[in-house]
């Protein structure tokens, strides 16, 4: 590797510690920096630490939210019956992009864990018990990931809700095992919506 | 497309206008700045500023440089009898990965393009003519891009450096012709530099 002027190494160091950022990319995003206005790179400059000060987490479902109660827990629209629960936020995007789920959301922020020491009282669970004391909730679709810890935590999430007589279901392992929900296309993850089956 | 809480949404927007950031990357992306520690953050946004606001250009070679003078015409190891030409600073790196130029650089910063209104006189042309008064300069290799414009720009160079009893040579079309430099594998670019002929 050459040598860069300090500035532009560092920027390319601090830009190759972002997830899908190799050297090469680096080098191009730091190098069109460099070119860019110095309005432009403010924007971004900005835009990046906004979203460290200004979010926060949803009261009611944990999702990240820029108000105390995120846009999907207060929006009128939405099917308050049914709550799909996921391991983190951005595990919310590929199922909004189906346009098929109507329901709410309930984040766990992570997953059982044991080699990892997480056990169910580090997750968001007693906050999604609450839940279900304060509205008449018909439906519990777990869409963890179809990982070894995702599905853990979707086993013990069964077995402690369908006690208390609500439908617990789990989306259908249409994606590949192993994988994140984050790279499902949008038809496996409708047809994983649609396939879910009662636990 | 989901909704996303503003400042996320807003970040989402900032990222994608970096080159080969794609909606997907830039997801993921911004929801790592959302779980990564503030001073991480910190760190990141100062060094896209920094980048702005400490550098310039070299006063010898117009490279981008953090002093007046840039590290490689200010390191007395590099061989001044030859200077590389190239079209954009960001041109230096796939030649500095490959060790085998020892010479110094002039940057041109573009190329001669008439659909797009560049002729000779936009570029550092002048500067690099001023170089050969003061240096004993034997060879000007040209490593402007396999392209039209590169292409001009290096006939352009040619004619007007053979003249006055200079080596003149161009970086062999071992490169993909319409490509750009960035995008050449160290062992391509090597092999481009050593086929270098005359012109």
């Amino acid at each position: 590797m050459p040598d860069f002027a300090e500035p532009l190494a560092r920027l390319i160091l601090e830009i190759k510690r972002l997830p899908g950022i190799g050297q090469k990319s680096a080098q191009r995003i730091a190098f069109h920096i460099l070119r860019a206005q110095r309005e432009d790179v403010e924007r971004l400059s900005a835009a990046l630490l906004d979203v460290k000060d200004k979010l926060g987490l949803c009261a009611v479902c944990n999702n990240i939210s820029d108000a105390e109660v995120c846009l999907y827990c207060r929006d009128p629209h939405r099917d308050r019956h049914k709550i799909c629960v996921v391991e983190e936020p951005h595990n919310l995007v590929p199922i909004e992009t189906t346009r098929t789920f109507n329901g709410l959301y309930h984040v766990l922020h992570g997953s059982i864990s044991p080699l990892r020491g997480i056990g169910p009282e580090q997750l968001r669970i007693k906050e999604l018990l609450n839940r279900l004391h304060e509205a008449d909730v018909e439906e519990i679709i777990l869409a963890t990931n179809p990982t070894v810890e995702g599905e853990a935590t979707a086993v013990y999430l069964a077995r402690l809700l369908k006690p208390l007589g609500i439908r617990v279901t789990r989306i259908a392992m249409g994606i590949p095992v192993g994988s994140d929900l984050e790279y499902a296309d949008e038809v496996t993850m409708s047809k994983s919506l649609e396939n879910r089956r009662e636990m």
